[in-house]
């Protein structure tokens, strides 16, 4: 079998498709992606990773050095997106509070949703716990802090019932991870907006 | 040091910390609940759960054929209450859909939430999909399907927009997996009863 435009036959790179870049790094991104939710993360080996990016395993080590960076890579990039939109949005003065939660609730259920993998599904994983992955968790808890400001002055709220709210539409938006298991063919972002919706009603405005 | 009652000393046995009987079956499943959710299943040899759950691996061959039937019964343990009580609700004619709905959230958060180790982690394991958890899949979808009738006939839905709301509750309430880990010492009823209340504003009833 040959394929068009001269590139080698066979398996496609992982790159082609999951869109993490065409450099060595991205490959390497893109073939973890694949083989931590599909194989699982701990029965996957670097040489695995490797190979499935099409490069030897000593070529690997020149881009990352070893199958925890790609983890925290991926978890990271589940939560990055959203992170620097809710910064963005919490500088907005224009907009009311209200508004700029729904708009931060479509956002990371989009984020969550997208890409070819469910990544959110690797948050559960007893290696996250680890020292290795205290910039993603802080990056979490920081994207968690945008949301209780939101609700906070969506609905009037502070202390316990604010923890309360925020928590619930928190567990709402990453439990779309649990729920795009079961409808994977859905389009995204209608899904997006509807549980926008509904993290409005949890919150009461 | 010794121990009360001539027990044997050191590590206690699984059973006392996660409560699943005094039996052989029931340690193993306490040293399985402990282990894999804590170093993972992939990670958790059957060798480990037996030495935890104070028996030797042959010895453990006497009561389970091994890891995976200790994560089918983890698993199907997060369900079947909940599962039962469902069925339990949907023959009552007594009581309002709206109020069985509530009651049904409510019971199965307490049961996610209940137990010292976060079972429900378990969900996302790659190994799950396989062929010996068809039992558990199904199991879920039949509490799913309970969740259905009941949004459906409280909320007057059918159709797509039932299997969104659906969807919207049903992963409001397994995202209490995820927030689980974020607030470990919560109250559990009173958290349940208030994601209950939050199912309901995204139900629309």
């Amino acid at each position: 079998m040959s394929s068009p435009g001269g590139r080698r036959v066979g398996r496609p790179r992982a790159v082609e498709r999951v869109g993490w870049g065409v450099d060595p790094r991205g490959e390497l991104l893109g073939a973890a992606a694949e083989l931590f939710t599909v194989k699982g993360y701990a029965a996957t080996s670097t040489r695995a990773v490797a190979e499935r990016a099409g490069m030897r395993q000593a070529t690997m080590y020149h881009y990352v050095s070893g199958k925890e960076e790609l983890l925290v890579a991926l978890l990271e990039s589940t939560v990055a997106p959203s992170l620097s939109y809710a910064r963005a949005l919490l500088g907005e003065e224009g907009r009311g509070a209200r508004e700029r939660l729904w708009e931060l609730c479509r956002a990371d259920v989009e984020v969550l949703c997208g890409g070819e993998f469910n990544l959110g599904g690797l948050y559960l994983l007893p290696e996250v716990r680890g020292e290795g992955f205290a910039g993603f968790r802080a990056a979490r808890e920081e994207l968690k802090g945008a949301y209780r400001e939101l609700v906070g002055e969506a609905a009037g709220l502070e202390g316990g019932e604010l923890e309360l709210r925020t928590d619930l539409v928190f567990g709402l938006i990453e439990g779309v991870i649990l729920v795009r298991r079961d409808a994977p063919g859905r389009a995204v972002s209608e899904f997006a907006r509807a549980t926008a919706d509904a993290a409005l009603r949890i919150a009461g405005v």
